[in-house]
């Protein structure tokens, strides 16, 4: 490492910066455009904070509001994958562990070590404040393609099934969470903004 | 209120996305656009997490995230306002004030007050996390003009001595953060991103 703990950490808060040009599949809530992940992380954060009393457990906010923020940095080389093209039992691929590496390797050593090991409990989805992260980081892109009235699930020809299927683990997190999903899910079929059965 | 507690929480966080079409001065790192309130305010997040050590007193560090993560909301009513059109000594403008209460009043009771709180303290500046908060508020479009070679200083004509001016209160909430600040900016009317004088 070249330079001031201080210098390594601007270093990484510049190298993010590129987040903000990574696009997701979902767009925002009016339809106008694709969401990038800078802007779906900030409103994880916003939603971590707001929702956390229905955390299935115990949990510690700060730590499920640092993960929410990083949880999407390693696609600034492995690219957004759409959630309903990952498989179901998702471990991070090799290109998402290669960019983990290569860009939290740019902190002071105490810090990647930090920030790497909340991005594994983010995706190990094994405790407490993960599941309950990864509720969130499930919930908001249904509120947005709803918002946008079927935006995303049109585009992609998903149905009612695999939206349920692709996010009932978020009943692992936030049973209520869960509950309120699963009824606008079913009220977006009722809009048609989801397809009930497979049109393909 | 109409509605249970979670319908609340949800029409909020329905009303923030419209954050992601407030433009701010500021353009992203690469140059390529203008950056929005909510790409700002997830980095400000991060930021908060990677550089609370610098802050010049005990700071809880989550009261500080959620202070970043929510101190522009109001703009989503009352706008961007460029930092150097703004008067130096700044208080919240009654749209502000109007806009803050329109839409921390989606939130269930108790919630509109946390995020009330959150944010006049954060416009207050008079507790050691809100003088934290404005620092990295000031830091992030310093390290984005400087990284876009002097985007928007140069788009208005911003001198080195306002820049000075405007962002010298980063040294009362982190030091160190105003040492490497005052260094850069010194080092971009160098590089030319800068002008030295005003040259209107």
């Amino acid at each position: 490492m070249t330079g001031t703990q201080l210098e390594s950490q601007i270093r990484f808060i510049i190298e993010i910066d590129k987040l903000k040009n990574i696009l997701r599949q979902t767009k925002i809530m009016d339809g106008s455009r694709r969401e990038n992940d800078s802007e779906h992380s900030w409103h994880l954060g916003v939603m971590a904070v707001l929702l956390s009393g229905y955390a299935n457990e115990k949990i510690d906010v700060l730590k499920v509001v640092k993960m929410v923020l990083i949880h999407d940095i390693v696609e600034i080389d492995a690219g957004d994958t759409f959630v309903y093209d990952r498989p179901l039992a998702h471990s991070p691929s090799e290109k998402e562990q290669k960019a983990a590496e290569r860009i939290f390797n740019i902190l002071p050593q105490d810090q990647t070590k930090e920030i790497m090991a909340l991005w594994q409990e983010f995706e190990a989805r094994e405790t407490p404040e993960s599941r309950f992260a990864a509720a969130l980081d499930r919930l908001q892109p249904i509120l947005c393609n709803i918002k946008n009235q079927g935006g995303a699930w049109k585009e992609h020809g998903i149905t009612f099934e695999r939206v349920i299927e692709r996010n009932k683990h978020i009943a692992e997190g936030a049973p209520e969470l869960w509950k309120y999903a699963e009824k606008i899910i079913r009220n977006a079929v009722s809009k048609g903004f989801l397809a009930d059965k497979d049109l393909k």
